[in-house]
Protein backbone atom coordinates (compact mmCIF):
# COMPACT_ATOMS: atom_id res chain seq x y z
CA UNK A 1 0.00 0.00 0.00
CA UNK A 2 1.69 3.04 -1.01
CA UNK A 3 0.65 6.50 0.80
CA UNK A 4 0.36 9.93 -0.63
CA UNK A 5 -0.06 13.17 0.51
CA UNK A 6 -3.17 15.15 -0.70
CA UNK A 7 -2.08 18.26 -2.47
CA UNK A 8 -2.27 21.27 -0.24
CA UNK A 9 -4.21 24.39 -0.68
CA UNK A 10 -2.97 27.58 0.24
CA UNK A 11 -5.70 29.38 2.28
CA UNK A 12 -3.62 31.75 3.64
CA UNK A 13 -4.68 34.35 1.34
CA UNK A 14 -5.59 38.05 2.88
CA UNK A 15 -8.31 38.70 0.41
CA UNK A 16 -11.60 36.83 -0.62
CA UNK A 17 -11.18 33.48 -0.91
CA UNK A 18 -14.69 32.55 -3.64
CA UNK A 19 -13.90 36.00 -5.66
CA UNK A 20 -11.54 33.36 -8.23
CA UNK A 21 -13.81 30.77 -8.68
CA UNK A 22 -16.82 33.11 -8.73
CA UNK A 23 -15.61 34.53 -11.74
CA UNK A 24 -14.61 31.56 -13.49
CA UNK A 25 -17.56 29.94 -12.71
CA UNK A 26 -19.54 32.96 -14.94
CA UNK A 27 -18.58 31.38 -18.05
CA UNK A 28 -21.54 30.22 -20.03
CA UNK A 29 -22.52 26.76 -20.91
CA UNK A 30 -22.20 27.60 -24.71
CA UNK A 31 -18.17 28.39 -24.67
CA UNK A 32 -15.99 26.00 -26.17
CA UNK A 33 -14.51 23.42 -23.94
CA UNK A 34 -10.97 25.24 -25.24
CA UNK A 35 -12.29 28.70 -24.19
CA UNK A 36 -13.16 27.40 -20.70
CA UNK A 37 -10.10 25.90 -19.91
CA UNK A 38 -7.36 28.29 -21.15
CA UNK A 39 -9.59 31.48 -20.35
CA UNK A 40 -10.45 29.71 -16.84
CA UNK A 41 -6.89 29.08 -16.30
CA UNK A 42 -5.71 32.89 -17.47
CA UNK A 43 -8.13 34.10 -14.86
CA UNK A 44 -6.59 32.25 -11.90
CA UNK A 45 -3.12 33.01 -12.51
CA UNK A 46 -3.94 36.44 -13.16
CA UNK A 47 -5.80 36.98 -10.42
CA UNK A 48 -2.88 35.11 -8.17
CA UNK A 49 -0.38 36.73 -9.87
CA UNK A 50 -2.46 39.93 -8.26
CA UNK A 51 -2.40 38.49 -4.42
CA UNK A 52 0.74 37.10 -4.38
CA UNK A 53 2.27 40.52 -5.37
CA UNK A 54 -0.48 42.79 -3.76
CA UNK A 55 -0.89 44.52 -6.88
CA UNK A 56 -1.98 48.22 -6.45
CA UNK A 57 -4.22 50.37 -8.74
CA UNK A 58 -1.39 52.43 -9.71
CA UNK A 59 0.76 49.61 -10.89
CA UNK A 60 -2.14 48.29 -12.51
CA UNK A 61 -3.30 50.91 -14.47
CA UNK A 62 0.02 51.70 -15.52
CA UNK A 63 0.63 47.94 -16.96
CA UNK A 64 -3.09 48.70 -18.73
CA UNK A 65 -1.35 52.33 -20.24
CA UNK A 66 1.34 50.16 -21.76
CA UNK A 67 -1.35 47.70 -23.19
CA UNK A 68 -3.00 50.27 -25.43
CA UNK A 69 0.38 52.12 -26.21
CA UNK A 70 1.11 48.96 -27.63
CA UNK A 71 -1.92 48.68 -29.49
CA UNK A 72 -1.67 51.94 -30.74
CA UNK A 73 1.72 51.65 -31.82
CA UNK A 74 1.19 48.72 -34.07
CA UNK A 75 0.39 48.39 -37.65
CA UNK A 76 1.06 45.86 -40.78
CA UNK A 77 5.05 47.08 -40.66
CA UNK A 78 5.51 46.53 -36.58
CA UNK A 79 3.51 44.11 -33.98
CA UNK A 80 4.51 45.62 -30.60
CA UNK A 81 2.20 43.37 -28.29
CA UNK A 82 4.29 40.45 -29.82
CA UNK A 83 7.24 42.57 -28.60
CA UNK A 84 6.26 42.55 -25.51
CA UNK A 85 5.69 39.25 -25.09
CA UNK A 86 9.14 38.11 -27.07
CA UNK A 87 10.91 40.39 -24.05
CA UNK A 88 9.19 38.10 -21.50
CA UNK A 89 10.49 35.20 -23.56
CA UNK A 90 7.05 34.04 -24.06
CA UNK A 91 7.16 33.94 -28.05
CA UNK A 92 10.49 31.67 -27.39
CA UNK A 93 8.41 29.10 -24.95
CA UNK A 94 5.00 28.90 -26.90
CA UNK A 95 7.86 28.06 -29.85
CA UNK A 96 9.09 25.11 -27.96
CA UNK A 97 5.87 23.94 -27.07
CA UNK A 98 4.31 23.95 -31.24
CA UNK A 99 7.32 22.78 -32.30
CA UNK A 100 6.87 19.91 -29.84
CA UNK A 101 2.93 19.61 -31.07
CA UNK A 102 4.33 19.24 -34.55
CA UNK A 103 6.87 16.75 -33.94
CA UNK A 104 3.47 14.91 -32.07
CA UNK A 105 1.10 15.44 -34.26
CA UNK A 106 2.35 15.71 -37.64
CA UNK A 107 -0.02 18.71 -38.11
CA UNK A 108 0.88 20.94 -41.51
CA UNK A 109 -0.48 23.40 -39.91
CA UNK A 110 1.05 23.68 -36.52
CA UNK A 111 4.13 23.35 -38.36
CA UNK A 112 3.43 26.35 -40.83
CA UNK A 113 2.45 28.68 -37.27
CA UNK A 114 6.07 28.86 -36.58
CA UNK A 115 7.60 30.47 -38.97
CA UNK A 116 7.58 34.29 -37.46
CA UNK A 117 6.23 37.31 -38.55
CA UNK A 118 8.91 37.84 -41.04
CA UNK A 119 8.39 34.93 -43.35
CA UNK A 120 6.87 34.95 -46.97
CA UNK A 121 5.47 32.50 -48.66
CA UNK A 122 6.26 34.17 -52.05
CA UNK A 123 10.13 34.69 -51.76
CA UNK A 124 11.89 33.96 -55.11
CA UNK A 125 12.75 30.58 -56.50
CA UNK A 126 16.88 31.50 -57.37
CA UNK A 127 19.51 29.22 -58.76
CA UNK A 128 22.10 27.41 -56.79
CA UNK A 129 25.72 29.99 -56.48
CA UNK A 130 23.19 33.12 -56.61
CA UNK A 131 23.13 36.03 -54.42
CA UNK A 132 20.25 36.94 -52.02
CA UNK A 133 22.00 40.60 -51.06
CA UNK A 134 20.87 43.72 -53.15
CA UNK A 135 22.52 47.11 -52.10
CA UNK A 136 23.79 46.66 -48.97
CA UNK A 137 27.75 47.96 -48.53
CA UNK A 138 28.77 47.27 -45.04
CA UNK A 139 28.21 43.47 -44.78
CA UNK A 140 29.99 40.81 -44.72
CA UNK A 141 29.09 38.68 -47.68
CA UNK A 142 29.41 34.91 -47.02
CA UNK A 143 29.53 31.54 -49.06
CA UNK A 144 26.42 29.40 -47.33
CA UNK A 145 26.65 26.28 -48.72
CA UNK A 146 25.89 22.15 -47.22
CA UNK A 147 23.70 18.74 -48.67
CA UNK A 148 20.51 17.89 -47.66
CA UNK A 149 20.38 14.22 -46.53
CA UNK A 150 17.96 11.70 -45.54
CA UNK A 151 18.74 11.68 -41.97
CA UNK A 152 17.92 7.61 -41.65
CA UNK A 153 19.83 6.56 -44.77
CA UNK A 154 22.24 9.56 -44.98
CA UNK A 155 21.49 9.60 -48.55
CA UNK A 156 21.53 12.94 -50.90
CA UNK A 157 17.82 14.35 -50.92
CA UNK A 158 17.43 15.89 -54.62
CA UNK A 159 14.39 18.61 -54.91
CA UNK A 160 13.84 19.99 -51.12
CA UNK A 161 13.46 24.01 -50.78
CA UNK A 162 15.74 25.72 -48.73
CA UNK A 163 14.00 28.81 -47.84
CA UNK A 164 16.15 31.28 -46.25
CA UNK A 165 15.64 35.27 -45.08
CA UNK A 166 17.55 37.24 -42.10
CA UNK A 167 17.39 41.53 -41.99
CA UNK A 168 19.95 43.86 -43.19
CA UNK A 169 22.71 45.16 -41.80
CA UNK A 170 20.41 48.11 -39.93
CA UNK A 171 18.69 45.40 -37.73
CA UNK A 172 15.80 45.47 -40.43
CA UNK A 173 13.80 43.05 -42.68
CA UNK A 174 13.10 44.48 -46.20
CA UNK A 175 8.80 44.36 -45.30
CA UNK A 176 10.12 46.65 -42.70
CA UNK A 177 12.56 49.40 -44.51
CA UNK A 178 11.97 51.40 -47.63
CA UNK A 179 14.77 51.42 -48.02
CA UNK A 180 15.65 47.89 -48.95
CA UNK A 181 14.19 46.71 -52.41
CA UNK A 182 11.01 44.14 -52.42
CA UNK A 183 12.76 40.67 -51.19
CA UNK A 184 15.41 41.62 -50.41
CA UNK A 185 17.66 39.40 -48.31
CA UNK A 186 15.29 36.10 -49.19
CA UNK A 187 15.18 33.34 -51.58
CA UNK A 188 14.38 30.03 -52.03
CA UNK A 189 17.04 27.37 -53.31
CA UNK A 190 16.63 23.66 -54.55
CA UNK A 191 18.82 20.56 -53.22
CA UNK A 192 20.73 18.98 -56.64
CA UNK A 193 20.93 15.45 -58.11
CA UNK A 194 23.64 15.24 -55.05
CA UNK A 195 21.55 17.35 -52.28
CA UNK A 196 23.99 20.07 -53.14
CA UNK A 197 22.33 23.82 -52.15
CA UNK A 198 24.74 26.57 -51.80
CA UNK A 199 23.95 30.61 -52.26
CA UNK A 200 25.69 34.28 -50.88
CA UNK A 201 24.21 35.60 -48.09
CA UNK A 202 25.19 38.33 -45.36
CA UNK A 203 26.98 36.94 -42.47
CA UNK A 204 24.19 38.31 -39.99
CA UNK A 205 24.74 41.18 -37.80
CA UNK A 206 23.44 41.57 -34.42
CA UNK A 207 21.24 44.53 -33.98
CA UNK A 208 18.74 45.93 -31.30
CA UNK A 209 14.68 45.28 -31.02
CA UNK A 210 12.64 48.28 -31.45
CA UNK A 211 12.94 49.94 -28.08
CA UNK A 212 10.92 53.31 -28.45
CA UNK A 213 7.57 51.62 -27.02
CA UNK A 214 6.22 49.59 -24.28
CA UNK A 215 8.93 46.34 -25.26
CA UNK A 216 11.51 49.43 -24.74
CA UNK A 217 10.50 50.51 -21.38
CA UNK A 218 10.08 47.23 -20.06
CA UNK A 219 13.87 46.32 -20.73
CA UNK A 220 14.39 49.60 -19.19
CA UNK A 221 12.68 48.79 -16.11
CA UNK A 222 14.17 45.25 -16.09
CA UNK A 223 17.63 47.07 -16.28
CA UNK A 224 18.23 45.24 -19.66
CA UNK A 225 19.92 45.54 -23.33
CA UNK A 226 17.68 45.21 -26.40
CA UNK A 227 20.02 43.11 -28.66
CA UNK A 228 19.39 39.85 -30.46
CA UNK A 229 22.46 38.17 -31.52
CA UNK A 230 23.23 37.45 -35.22
CA UNK A 231 21.01 34.77 -36.61
CA UNK A 232 19.79 33.64 -40.09
CA UNK A 233 15.64 31.92 -40.96
CA UNK A 234 15.77 28.46 -42.54
CA UNK A 235 12.73 26.65 -43.25
CA UNK A 236 13.86 23.08 -45.16
CA UNK A 237 10.88 20.98 -47.36
CA UNK A 238 10.46 17.71 -49.25
CA UNK A 239 7.86 15.74 -49.66
CA UNK A 240 8.31 12.23 -47.66
CA UNK A 241 9.78 14.44 -45.17
CA UNK A 242 9.54 16.32 -41.87
CA UNK A 243 9.92 20.60 -42.80
CA UNK A 244 12.63 21.85 -40.37
CA UNK A 245 12.33 25.26 -39.58
CA UNK A 246 15.07 26.78 -37.78
CA UNK A 247 17.38 30.22 -36.76
CA UNK A 248 21.04 29.26 -36.64
CA UNK A 249 23.21 31.96 -34.77
CA UNK A 250 26.94 32.98 -35.01
CA UNK A 251 29.17 31.65 -32.81
CA UNK A 252 31.09 34.91 -32.38
CA UNK A 253 28.18 36.98 -31.46
CA UNK A 254 28.58 38.95 -27.96
CA UNK A 255 24.52 38.59 -27.29
CA UNK A 256 24.73 34.66 -27.77
CA UNK A 257 24.43 34.61 -23.87
CA UNK A 258 21.36 37.19 -23.46
CA UNK A 259 19.73 37.35 -26.70
CA UNK A 260 16.90 39.78 -25.38
CA UNK A 261 13.70 37.71 -26.98
CA UNK A 262 15.68 34.21 -25.43
CA UNK A 263 15.67 32.23 -29.26
CA UNK A 264 19.22 30.43 -29.08
CA UNK A 265 19.60 26.90 -28.62
CA UNK A 266 22.93 25.48 -28.33
CA UNK A 267 22.24 23.76 -31.40
CA UNK A 268 21.60 26.54 -33.54
CA UNK A 269 25.17 28.18 -33.15
CA UNK A 270 27.21 27.52 -36.42
CA UNK A 271 30.81 29.01 -37.33
CA UNK A 272 30.97 31.76 -40.04
CA UNK A 273 34.96 31.29 -40.98
CA UNK A 274 37.03 33.83 -42.64
CA UNK A 275 37.80 32.30 -46.47
CA UNK A 276 40.34 33.66 -49.00
CA UNK A 277 39.92 33.46 -53.01
CA UNK A 278 36.57 33.63 -53.51
CA UNK A 279 35.85 37.18 -55.15
CA UNK A 280 32.21 37.09 -54.42
CA UNK A 281 32.61 36.35 -50.10
CA UNK A 282 35.18 37.10 -47.20
CA UNK A 283 33.11 34.17 -45.12
CA UNK A 284 31.94 30.75 -45.22
CA UNK A 285 29.64 28.39 -43.54
CA UNK A 286 28.85 25.24 -44.28
CA UNK A 287 25.27 24.09 -43.14
CA UNK A 288 24.33 20.37 -43.61
CA UNK A 289 20.79 19.67 -43.29
CA UNK A 290 19.50 16.20 -42.39
CA UNK A 291 15.66 15.29 -42.97
CA UNK A 292 13.72 13.16 -40.95
CA UNK A 293 11.42 10.67 -43.34
CA UNK A 294 7.48 10.57 -42.30
CA UNK A 295 5.61 7.35 -43.11
CA UNK A 296 3.51 7.85 -45.99
CA UNK A 297 2.76 10.92 -48.13
CA UNK A 298 2.50 13.90 -46.24
CA UNK B 1 8.41 17.97 17.45
CA UNK B 2 6.11 18.67 14.31
CA UNK B 3 6.79 17.13 11.14
CA UNK B 4 6.37 19.07 8.09
CA UNK B 5 6.61 18.21 4.37
CA UNK B 6 8.75 20.06 2.11
CA UNK B 7 7.29 21.72 -0.73
CA UNK B 8 6.47 19.85 -3.74
CA UNK B 9 7.94 21.11 -7.05
CA UNK B 10 5.96 20.03 -10.52
CA UNK B 11 8.94 18.70 -12.47
CA UNK B 12 6.40 16.71 -15.06
CA UNK B 13 6.76 19.53 -17.34
CA UNK B 14 7.88 18.11 -20.93
CA UNK B 15 9.44 21.53 -21.68
CA UNK B 16 12.58 22.73 -20.47
CA UNK B 17 12.80 23.01 -17.14
CA UNK B 18 15.68 25.59 -16.54
CA UNK B 19 13.92 28.29 -19.66
CA UNK B 20 12.25 30.28 -17.35
CA UNK B 21 14.61 31.19 -14.39
CA UNK B 22 16.91 31.43 -17.50
CA UNK B 23 14.08 34.62 -18.33
CA UNK B 24 13.62 35.94 -14.60
CA UNK B 25 17.59 35.78 -14.15
CA UNK B 26 18.37 38.13 -17.29
CA UNK B 27 16.83 41.60 -14.78
CA UNK B 28 19.95 43.28 -14.48
CA UNK B 29 21.24 44.87 -11.00
CA UNK B 30 19.37 48.06 -11.33
CA UNK B 31 16.05 47.38 -11.90
CA UNK B 32 13.83 48.22 -8.61
CA UNK B 33 13.48 45.44 -6.11
CA UNK B 34 9.65 46.18 -6.78
CA UNK B 35 10.17 45.76 -11.00
CA UNK B 36 12.13 42.58 -9.85
CA UNK B 37 9.57 40.58 -7.71
CA UNK B 38 6.92 41.74 -9.82
CA UNK B 39 7.80 40.99 -13.52
CA UNK B 40 9.47 38.11 -12.01
CA UNK B 41 6.30 37.02 -10.73
CA UNK B 42 4.40 37.83 -14.13
CA UNK B 43 6.85 35.97 -16.42
CA UNK B 44 6.59 32.96 -13.83
CA UNK B 45 2.78 33.09 -14.21
CA UNK B 46 2.93 33.40 -18.03
CA UNK B 47 5.18 30.60 -18.89
CA UNK B 48 3.22 28.38 -16.44
CA UNK B 49 -0.25 29.61 -18.09
CA UNK B 50 1.38 28.85 -21.53
CA UNK B 51 3.25 25.17 -20.10
CA UNK B 52 0.21 23.90 -18.35
CA UNK B 53 -2.57 24.93 -21.29
CA UNK B 54 0.26 24.05 -24.55
CA UNK B 55 -0.83 27.50 -25.75
CA UNK B 56 0.01 27.22 -29.48
CA UNK B 57 1.28 29.65 -31.63
CA UNK B 58 -2.44 30.80 -33.05
CA UNK B 59 -3.81 31.05 -29.92
CA UNK B 60 -1.34 33.14 -28.49
CA UNK B 61 -0.81 35.36 -32.05
CA UNK B 62 -4.91 35.54 -31.44
CA UNK B 63 -4.71 36.89 -27.78
CA UNK B 64 -1.39 39.31 -28.97
CA UNK B 65 -4.16 40.48 -31.78
CA UNK B 66 -7.10 41.44 -29.21
CA UNK B 67 -4.31 42.92 -27.31
CA UNK B 68 -3.54 45.43 -29.69
CA UNK B 69 -7.30 45.75 -31.39
CA UNK B 70 -7.35 47.15 -27.81
CA UNK B 71 -4.91 49.48 -27.99
CA UNK B 72 -5.96 51.03 -31.29
CA UNK B 73 -9.14 51.44 -29.42
CA UNK B 74 -8.34 53.00 -26.89
CA UNK B 75 -8.66 56.85 -26.13
CA UNK B 76 -9.33 60.01 -23.74
CA UNK B 77 -12.66 58.59 -23.54
CA UNK B 78 -12.08 55.04 -23.83
CA UNK B 79 -9.86 52.63 -22.21
CA UNK B 80 -10.36 49.06 -24.05
CA UNK B 81 -7.63 47.53 -22.62
CA UNK B 82 -9.00 48.09 -18.61
CA UNK B 83 -12.28 46.77 -19.97
CA UNK B 84 -10.71 43.66 -21.25
CA UNK B 85 -9.00 42.97 -17.61
CA UNK B 86 -12.46 44.55 -16.03
CA UNK B 87 -13.76 41.54 -17.44
CA UNK B 88 -12.13 39.09 -16.30
CA UNK B 89 -12.88 40.49 -12.37
CA UNK B 90 -9.02 41.98 -12.23
CA UNK B 91 -10.00 45.32 -11.41
CA UNK B 92 -12.34 44.26 -9.15
CA UNK B 93 -10.15 42.24 -7.60
CA UNK B 94 -7.54 45.08 -7.50
CA UNK B 95 -9.91 47.70 -5.46
CA UNK B 96 -10.43 44.95 -3.10
CA UNK B 97 -6.41 44.25 -2.41
CA UNK B 98 -6.00 48.40 -2.69
CA UNK B 99 -8.89 48.89 -0.34
CA UNK B 100 -7.37 46.79 2.21
CA UNK B 101 -3.62 48.62 1.87
CA UNK B 102 -5.49 51.35 2.25
CA UNK B 103 -6.98 50.80 5.36
CA UNK B 104 -3.83 49.36 6.69
CA UNK B 105 -1.78 52.31 5.47
CA UNK B 106 -3.98 55.77 5.80
CA UNK B 107 -1.61 56.56 2.35
CA UNK B 108 -4.10 58.94 0.89
CA UNK B 109 -2.40 58.73 -2.52
CA UNK B 110 -3.51 55.17 -2.47
CA UNK B 111 -7.09 55.81 -1.05
CA UNK B 112 -7.64 58.29 -4.09
CA UNK B 113 -6.80 55.72 -6.52
CA UNK B 114 -9.42 53.52 -6.09
CA UNK B 115 -12.23 56.64 -7.37
CA UNK B 116 -12.13 54.54 -10.95
CA UNK B 117 -11.93 56.40 -14.35
CA UNK B 118 -15.00 58.13 -14.86
CA UNK B 119 -14.43 60.36 -11.38
CA UNK B 120 -13.60 63.98 -11.72
CA UNK B 121 -11.98 66.38 -9.16
CA UNK B 122 -13.91 69.45 -10.32
CA UNK B 123 -17.26 68.62 -9.96
CA UNK B 124 -19.53 71.70 -9.20
CA UNK B 125 -20.34 72.14 -5.49
CA UNK B 126 -24.07 72.30 -5.17
CA UNK B 127 -26.50 73.36 -2.51
CA UNK B 128 -28.48 70.25 -0.53
CA UNK B 129 -31.85 69.51 -2.12
CA UNK B 130 -30.63 70.90 -5.39
CA UNK B 131 -30.32 68.13 -8.71
CA UNK B 132 -27.71 66.60 -10.73
CA UNK B 133 -29.82 65.70 -13.25
CA UNK B 134 -30.35 67.82 -16.39
CA UNK B 135 -31.41 66.65 -19.93
CA UNK B 136 -32.94 63.33 -19.20
CA UNK B 137 -36.20 62.30 -20.04
CA UNK B 138 -36.82 58.76 -19.30
CA UNK B 139 -35.55 58.20 -15.68
CA UNK B 140 -36.79 58.27 -12.06
CA UNK B 141 -35.81 60.91 -10.30
CA UNK B 142 -34.51 59.86 -7.35
CA UNK B 143 -34.70 61.63 -3.34
CA UNK B 144 -31.18 60.62 -2.14
CA UNK B 145 -30.96 61.65 1.46
CA UNK B 146 -29.05 60.99 4.99
CA UNK B 147 -27.43 61.56 8.12
CA UNK B 148 -23.06 61.66 8.35
CA UNK B 149 -21.88 60.54 11.60
CA UNK B 150 -18.91 59.76 13.38
CA UNK B 151 -19.06 56.20 13.65
CA UNK B 152 -17.35 56.25 17.15
CA UNK B 153 -19.63 58.56 18.69
CA UNK B 154 -22.51 58.08 16.24
CA UNK B 155 -23.06 61.83 16.87
CA UNK B 156 -23.85 64.05 13.29
CA UNK B 157 -20.57 65.26 11.63
CA UNK B 158 -20.81 68.57 10.16
CA UNK B 159 -19.08 69.82 6.75
CA UNK B 160 -18.23 66.39 5.31
CA UNK B 161 -18.49 66.30 1.48
CA UNK B 162 -20.39 63.80 -0.48
CA UNK B 163 -19.41 63.59 -4.01
CA UNK B 164 -21.72 62.00 -6.01
CA UNK B 165 -21.26 60.57 -10.16
CA UNK B 166 -23.31 58.04 -11.96
CA UNK B 167 -23.84 57.15 -15.99
CA UNK B 168 -27.04 58.38 -17.25
CA UNK B 169 -30.00 56.05 -18.88
CA UNK B 170 -27.85 55.59 -21.68
CA UNK B 171 -25.00 53.81 -19.75
CA UNK B 172 -22.70 56.49 -20.85
CA UNK B 173 -20.86 58.98 -18.16
CA UNK B 174 -21.07 62.43 -19.18
CA UNK B 175 -17.53 62.59 -19.78
CA UNK B 176 -18.38 60.02 -22.89
CA UNK B 177 -21.14 61.13 -24.27
CA UNK B 178 -21.60 64.66 -26.43
CA UNK B 179 -25.41 64.44 -25.88
CA UNK B 180 -24.71 65.36 -22.14
CA UNK B 181 -23.81 68.69 -20.34
CA UNK B 182 -20.82 69.52 -18.63
CA UNK B 183 -20.72 67.74 -15.27
CA UNK B 184 -24.34 66.40 -15.78
CA UNK B 185 -25.17 63.56 -13.00
CA UNK B 186 -22.00 64.71 -10.57
CA UNK B 187 -22.05 67.08 -7.85
CA UNK B 188 -20.43 68.15 -4.15
CA UNK B 189 -22.58 68.48 -1.28
CA UNK B 190 -22.06 69.29 2.48
CA UNK B 191 -23.57 68.03 5.01
CA UNK B 192 -25.19 70.37 7.48
CA UNK B 193 -24.78 71.20 11.66
CA UNK B 194 -27.16 68.47 11.73
CA UNK B 195 -24.83 66.05 9.45
CA UNK B 196 -27.99 65.98 6.96
CA UNK B 197 -27.15 66.06 3.35
CA UNK B 198 -29.80 65.80 0.31
CA UNK B 199 -29.86 65.94 -3.46
CA UNK B 200 -31.88 64.80 -6.52
CA UNK B 201 -30.74 62.39 -8.36
CA UNK B 202 -31.68 59.06 -10.91
CA UNK B 203 -32.22 55.58 -10.33
CA UNK B 204 -29.40 54.55 -11.82
CA UNK B 205 -30.22 51.85 -14.30
CA UNK B 206 -27.95 48.97 -15.72
CA UNK B 207 -26.55 48.84 -18.87
CA UNK B 208 -24.34 46.96 -21.09
CA UNK B 209 -20.49 47.82 -21.13
CA UNK B 210 -19.06 48.53 -24.88
CA UNK B 211 -18.93 45.41 -26.73
CA UNK B 212 -18.02 45.88 -29.91
CA UNK B 213 -14.20 45.14 -28.99
CA UNK B 214 -12.17 42.74 -27.61
CA UNK B 215 -13.86 42.80 -24.37
CA UNK B 216 -17.08 41.83 -25.96
CA UNK B 217 -15.55 39.49 -27.70
CA UNK B 218 -14.10 37.74 -24.60
CA UNK B 219 -17.69 37.91 -23.35
CA UNK B 220 -19.13 36.31 -26.64
CA UNK B 221 -16.19 33.80 -26.44
CA UNK B 222 -17.19 33.04 -22.73
CA UNK B 223 -20.85 32.86 -23.63
CA UNK B 224 -21.60 36.10 -20.66
CA UNK B 225 -23.66 39.17 -21.76
CA UNK B 226 -21.92 42.22 -21.28
CA UNK B 227 -24.30 44.24 -18.57
CA UNK B 228 -23.40 45.79 -15.44
CA UNK B 229 -26.06 46.59 -12.39
CA UNK B 230 -27.39 49.81 -11.93
CA UNK B 231 -25.11 51.77 -9.43
CA UNK B 232 -23.81 55.13 -7.45
CA UNK B 233 -20.77 56.10 -7.39
CA UNK B 234 -19.98 57.71 -3.42
CA UNK B 235 -17.12 59.17 -2.37
CA UNK B 236 -17.16 60.94 1.39
CA UNK B 237 -14.40 63.29 2.85
CA UNK B 238 -14.14 65.11 5.81
CA UNK B 239 -10.89 66.79 7.73
CA UNK B 240 -10.35 63.74 10.79
CA UNK B 241 -11.74 60.95 9.26
CA UNK B 242 -11.13 58.21 7.17
CA UNK B 243 -12.36 59.24 3.27
CA UNK B 244 -15.05 56.63 2.20
CA UNK B 245 -15.35 55.77 -1.57
CA UNK B 246 -18.23 53.21 -2.85
CA UNK B 247 -20.35 52.31 -5.08
CA UNK B 248 -24.44 51.50 -4.13
CA UNK B 249 -26.03 49.19 -5.96
CA UNK B 250 -30.22 48.83 -6.33
CA UNK B 251 -31.36 45.52 -4.83
CA UNK B 252 -34.44 45.10 -7.47
CA UNK B 253 -31.37 45.07 -10.60
CA UNK B 254 -31.63 41.82 -12.62
CA UNK B 255 -27.71 41.64 -12.58
CA UNK B 256 -26.76 42.05 -9.26
CA UNK B 257 -25.62 38.07 -9.04
CA UNK B 258 -23.95 38.47 -12.59
CA UNK B 259 -22.28 41.62 -12.99
CA UNK B 260 -20.10 41.15 -16.02
CA UNK B 261 -17.11 43.26 -13.73
CA UNK B 262 -17.94 41.45 -10.88
CA UNK B 263 -17.85 44.70 -8.78
CA UNK B 264 -20.94 44.01 -6.49
CA UNK B 265 -20.66 43.28 -2.90
CA UNK B 266 -23.73 42.56 -0.92
CA UNK B 267 -22.93 45.43 1.44
CA UNK B 268 -23.44 47.61 -0.97
CA UNK B 269 -27.09 46.59 -2.10
CA UNK B 270 -29.43 49.58 -1.36
CA UNK B 271 -33.45 49.95 -1.87
CA UNK B 272 -35.10 52.79 -4.28
CA UNK B 273 -38.32 53.08 -2.07
CA UNK B 274 -41.54 54.37 -4.19
CA UNK B 275 -42.39 57.72 -2.99
CA UNK B 276 -45.69 60.09 -3.16
CA UNK B 277 -46.13 63.09 -2.44
CA UNK B 278 -42.53 64.53 -3.52
CA UNK B 279 -43.34 66.52 -6.79
CA UNK B 280 -39.71 66.08 -8.21
CA UNK B 281 -38.81 62.83 -7.76
CA UNK B 282 -40.55 59.66 -7.49
CA UNK B 283 -38.36 57.34 -5.74
CA UNK B 284 -36.26 57.79 -2.48
CA UNK B 285 -32.77 56.75 -1.33
CA UNK B 286 -32.45 56.77 2.52
CA UNK B 287 -28.28 56.74 2.51
CA UNK B 288 -26.68 56.94 6.50
CA UNK B 289 -22.92 57.51 6.09
CA UNK B 290 -20.95 56.66 8.71
CA UNK B 291 -17.36 58.24 9.27
CA UNK B 292 -14.39 56.75 11.03
CA UNK B 293 -12.07 58.81 12.56
CA UNK B 294 -8.26 58.90 12.10
CA UNK B 295 -5.87 59.48 15.21
CA UNK B 296 -4.81 63.03 14.68
CA UNK B 297 -4.59 65.09 11.77
CA UNK B 298 -5.10 63.74 8.17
Amino acid sequence: MSTSNPPSVISDSRFDPSFTSHVIAATGPNASPRARKVIGSLIQHMHDFARENEITIAEWMGAVDMMNWAGRMSDEKRNEGQLVCDVLGLESLIDEITFKLAAETSSPATASAILGPFFRHDAPELPNESSIVHGVDDGEITYMHGIVRDLKTQKPVEGATIDVWQASTNGLYEQQDEGQVEHNLRGKFRSDRDGRYAFYCLRPTSYPVPNDGPAGKLLEILDRHPYRPAHIHLIVQREGYKPVTTQIFDSEDQYLENDSVFAVKDSLVVEFKKIEGNEKAVRELEYPIHLRPVDGKV
